[in-house]
């Protein structure tokens, strides 16, 4: 997995990694049917620790999911997360600010809906908007992006040192996966209800998406809140690599059981 | 499961009820692998029904949780809610409020917290605790508590007409059990870390408790946003019971599949 993340400070190119990559399984149907149970046991293992760190309370996780239309966000949350107590899992879609949002910096909005100690939180959609579309469609210069990149890092070191673990994916498909993607909504009468004109219109600017995601990746993937590039194109492999990743940095927390309260002698309570 | 919902206006007493009841349930090992195998079945029913509730978008489903102490509030969430996708459905566990919160009205912080459209939201305790604990503690005066009854009828109405469906279910344990789950706490040095010593002090007002619930409940059970008195000393037949009503009150919504947008020759569409 720690081939997915991305190094902080350092330039790379997509054309590094394969959306079609699935790591040590094979392709075939073996490969999948082997693949999914082994996110069964991370999910199993997902929803123990989730109960560690909601008990403890202690600390927080943030999980960001960005990609283009049809990545998966909102299937990766679903697949992984779904098992997992809602008690203890929140998740904010972000779509188009508000004018209240838009009056405000735009981290006011992201920064209110920040995980809570004891929780999971997943970004479906977040700040990163801010330095996507709005650089994509040329809304912001090359500086206020930059001075963006900054206010991000920044913003997510406060959150880190206030402790909260933050894992950032994108899920990266092909252009011609997308392309069969959007084909099945509009063939499919069930799925057709997803279709956005939008949709379209972001893909011809696949490439400046593609070169905006290397720029804000390379510039936000820091030490302590990394970047990782998740192979999309299966959608079993994508949920396998979030599920490992996720599991792993909740391990990394090692977090105790909490403590019974101080100053109660229960040996000697006694219910009436 | 009719049986336990309280009529409009009606006057009742707790002690027409039963903590034990597990329906037509066994109440030994054979009744609760059935109670809890026809559970799975409406938890798989509640995430299909809840997928489609998102995906229409129109009308949300809230849930209220009350109970004393112990009485399972936290454990119904989990054994009813894990399994649905944490997309669609946030979890509010409402503590003592806040200074900002007290120098608004008793109704400003639950109303934030409503569930938007598309979403299943569950109040883990609720603005029901400003009619109970404190009028048990006598922190209100009668008149107050006729006038909180009437805004909250009217506040529910105005969900209710808006869109989102209520569900009201008081966890009903008898205080024997509520005595076998405070000593298993004080007991499993697992679970000594949920110990409050202030449920020891709301235990001793048990009688006012039962007395406020029953007036509350009967003041606010209205037939659009009605109360359900849930037996719960066995939580397999309690979770029976809420996960039923939960897939009752989303069947009844009869969401259909969202529709195509308009506008949009899907027979003449091409990606490119």
């Amino acid at each position: 997995m720690k081939g997915y993340r991305i190094k902080p400070g350092a330039r790379f190119a997509l054309t590094e990694f394969d959306p079609d990559d699935t790591g040590n399984y094979n392709k075939d149907d073996d490969g999948k049917a082997k693949a999914k149970a082994a996110t069964a046991e991370r999910i199993v293992t997902l929803d123990q620790l989730q109960e560690r760190l909601y008990a403890n309370g202690s600390r927080a996780l943030l999980i960001v999911l960005q990609g283009m239309d049809t990545s998966g966000k909102d299937g990766t949350i679903r697949s992984v997360m779904t098992g997992v107590n809602p008690q203890g899992c929140t998740v904010v879609s972000f779509k188009a600010p508000s004018a209240e949002e838009l009056s405000r910096d735009f981290l006011w909005r992201v920064h209110k809906q920040v995980p809570a100690k004891g929780q999971i939180g997943i970004f479906n959609r977040s700040h990163y908007e801010d330095v996507l579309i709005t650089r994509v469609h040329g809304w912001i210069s090359d500086k206020e992006a930059e001075r963006r990149f900054g206010q991000i890092r920044e913003f997510e070191e406060l959150l880190v040192e206030q402790g909260t673990a933050i894992l950032k994916f994108f899920l990266y498909i092909s252009k011609d996966e997308q392309k069969a993607r959007l084909e099945s909504r509009i063939r499919d009468p069930d799925k057709r209800w997803k279709w956005s004109s939008g949709d379209l219109e972001e893909r011809k600017l696949w490439d400046g998406y593609m070169t905006a995601f290397e720029e804000v990746i390379a510039a936000t993937s820091t030490e302590r809140a990394p970047w990782y590039v998740v192979p999309a194109n299966r959608k079993w492999y994508r949920n396998l690599v979030v599920a490992e990743l996720v599991v792993q940095a909740l391990t990394a927390m090692k977090l105790s059981r909490p403590p019974a309260p101080k100053g109660v002698n229960f040996d000697r309570l006694h219910i009436v």
